[in-house]
């Protein structure tokens, strides 16, 4: 269990473009598993598991910075650190850099609203809430 | 209403890999915009409207062929041809080509399998059997 | 040619995910296009013709704020706004709709830097800069 | 070095759509992902390098089969086998299933034709080529 997680992964063909380099969107599906990822450590439980529970986790808004190009087979690290957990609502920022050269590539951050399967807001399950800021609290 | 469909549309950026040419599997996506847009002109109805009614179209195998290359921005013309209707798949053709030069880049064949909204094969549904039968029959 | 340019195009079943709205980060892949037509109508010129120039655009922040869901075969529209224009980078805004609705459903905000072909910052080439520039004026 | 390589892999929730399950189109992917770990598996060196070296493989045909469905969070097991090694072109075929329940969810077969910087078929280097008839030597 950790408020900061880290995972590894390599570039892959179908995320270039022609400019040689990732397509930009790629990155933040990146950042999208590096939140699941946590999620997992954190609670023990998939992202999925919650799902079946009828609670989804929706990206309400982001924001990233490009500092350097991630290319074809680059091996990534993606750091996930939780930094806000709210009752609705959960911010995590990303830091995600080349794991060979240590090269940073882009910084980057989410807030994700808790929402049912009508796609209303709710609060979060409280098991979640309870680890969220137990985890927070850790800082 | 059409017995083969056609429908232009432009590469995207995000489309293009590293190699300066389209990804291979975006073809595939073409295809399904192709077969969507021919039921719709079959049909007067979106595929949409289908799955609302708990009726699915799910690829259960397809096949492509590569003949030349699409690039970014290139205007591509998808023809989409109901290739065979049976009471529980259907079969479209594709002939992907370039829009201004007419260059032949892609030929594709899908077989679609009608599934409940539980994943279970069933047989479409009177109405679209009917206009899919109609419309082969003037092949 | 126009400050502000609007396009519509047509969610692919490609874009959703199994939330059963359109998956985050193809919204952002729609401001692309967005920039791309704007840059078309501004010009004269094709995004691509830029790149055959050894002239890259490439994204070097951004930011998106989501208001409501996009669903798998919803019109949408994509109002592009060039914000600032610079001897190195520009500024575009976007706004996306339902565009059957005019049901607002995201605000985004890239910043694009213009790099050679080594991947090195470099100033826009003077034409396309005059008529940034020009555009810009006429807010 | 072997003759068939196996590879590991979670869905993303990027690559699932709305009928609950994995795209179509990525499964491709993960037969792309599992040639260039073949590939590198084989030689010691990574399709990157052969691209730098001035060799593209691209794919001229593919086909696939679905057997069953992938879901978010899945673990799925892609076993590439090198089919046939020919001087200017090889074909491999997959398997690709749930790692967790053994259940087959497709089966897939690519020929790629080697090609030069501007796009022509061309011989594969001679050190591929010795590796790959090696390989299929061995069957």
């Amino acid at each position: 269990m950790s408020f900061t997680h880290e995972l590894e992964l390599r570039v892959r063909y179908a995320e270039t473009d022609q400019m040689g380099v990732v397509y930009h969107t790629n990155y933040l599906v990146w950042c999208e598993i590096g939140r699941t990822e946590l999620i997992r450590a954190l609670t023990g439980a998939s992202y999925a598991d919650l799902e079946a529970r009828g609670v989804g986790l929706a990206v309400s808004e982001l924001s990233i910075r490009y500092h350097g190009a991630a290319r074809y087979d680059n091996r990534i690290l993606v750091r996930t650190t939780l930094a806000e957990a709210r009752s609705r609502s959960v911010t995590f920022d990303y830091l995600i850099s080349n794991a060979q050269s240590n090269e940073r590539l882009a910084s980057a951050r989410t807030v994700l609203v808790s929402l049912d399967e009508h796609g209303k807001p709710v609060t979060m399950p409280v098991d979640l809430r309870s680890l969220l800021a137990e985890a927070q609290a850790k800082a």
